[in-house]
């Protein structure tokens, strides 16, 4: 058996998240379906990250086994050309030893949250960042995330149907920078909640539209409280960037 | 009478381009409806460039007139408000002189063609940009491109249906710039001819494969025969990104 680590981008409106689900086309049965036509062996992927309906990725990550090795570019190649018309594309493929895990061994997540932020609607970028009109204070929105970095009880931050045992989680890194029209947040973890950095990211918007100052985010996180907590932002500007191993 | 001049994104894919036609959406009818819906008042507008189907804009200009006066801050956002759900936003609108004309007074028209340059296919990004596998040579493309700048009869570049009078066309600058995997190609020029840009970009793309060198598109210029030139590059690479005045 020949393990295989692919890096895949997918644009996230046209699933119903990562998982397979009863209700709708996930990217894991596309993906499965594909490595299944190349190879013909069934497969189980394993997943660095389980996205959500809407959710985008430009660098998730997912690992299964093959009988039969083949080069890694002729895998990229062949799966590509099995996923069409589905807009997720595998970057690259590589083979691995048994003891790599796409989701035990990673030892950092990379999510980017987009805001556009300007008066105008969104036209060519539809779908592809949280569109907000109000201008926002992104000095604040750093001083808040700061607040929020470190190892902490984010239950305030943590949706009702989370399965982790413990929301307790370490954050690396949370960021706000400002490109122009865009609001780029950042968050860098080993491990996130259920929904956490779409929570953190409706949270610091608040602030960004001075409806909340620093400290109440510092109330919130302390308060334990998913009901102290802001609006979870939409997830069309969630976009999975990165996986560390 | 007041004039205004407003600046407009749209996303290309979802109109038969800028033009009223019987057979589809036109960008032009959204915004003229949205006028309407807005003023009351019946309006032709006047576009800066009429953008062909699939291609987008993000610094599109068109103007009108109306009867009645109106706050620009209130006629930009009053026309969002009536152009939903359509993938066309007004970012800017100006009052302006009698003398302004939106396509007679412009000075330059800024395009660019954007190119994914890599292996694997477009998934976040389809329909934003034209998707070539094949490493593009983006120096050679550079030197090409500097061949086509100044003033040149463009029949070579010339699409079959241009009603323009003459293939003469002043190119004030054509660069080729990479950004990772992505390719910008960006035309300046006062005017350009029907296709012009789309078939500078297929041509250039031929250069950037080395199926041709720099002396074949000087050959194919001096030509001034449409069946010497490179193929008419995708629409959806294509943006109107600014029209100077």
């Amino acid at each position: 058996m020949i393990r295989y680590k692919i890096t895949l981008e997918y644009h996230g409106r046209a699933f119903v998240g990562w998982q397979r689900q009863v209700n709708g086309l996930s990217v894991q049965q596309v993906v499965e379906e594909a490595i299944e036509k190349f190879s013909g062996e069934t497969v189980v992927t394993h997943v660095a990250g389980r996205t959500d309906a809407g959710v985008h990725a430009t660098g998730q990550v997912c690992h299964f086994d093959l009988v039969k090795e083949t080069d890694v570019d002729t895998v990229r190649d062949a799966l590509n050309f099995h996923i069409k018309p589905h807009p997720v594309s595998v970057i690259v493929a590589e083979s691995v030893g048994k003891d790599f895990h796409a989701r035990l061994s990673a030892t950092q997540k990379v999510y980017v949250y987009k805001i556009t932020n300007r008066r105008a609607p969104l036209a060519v970028g539809q779908g592809l960042s949280w569109w907000v009109s109000q201008e926002l204070d992104t000095d604040a929105m750093s001083a808040a995330a700061q607040i929020l970095v470190g190892r902490h009880d984010f239950s305030t931050f943590r949706a009702a149907g989370c399965q982790a045992n413990s929301p307790i989680r370490t954050l690396d890194h949370l960021t706000v920078e400002r490109k122009e029209n865009l609001v780029l947040i950042c968050a860098c973890a080993r491990s996130f909640l259920y929904h956490q950095v779409r929570n953190l990211a409706g949270t610091l918007k608040l602030v960004g539209e001075t409806k909340w100052n620093p400290n109440d985010v510092e109330k919130a996180l302390i308060a334990k409280n998913r009901a102290e907590g802001g609006p979870t932002a939409p997830p069309e500007g969630l976009y999975l960037t990165k996986v560390v191993y």
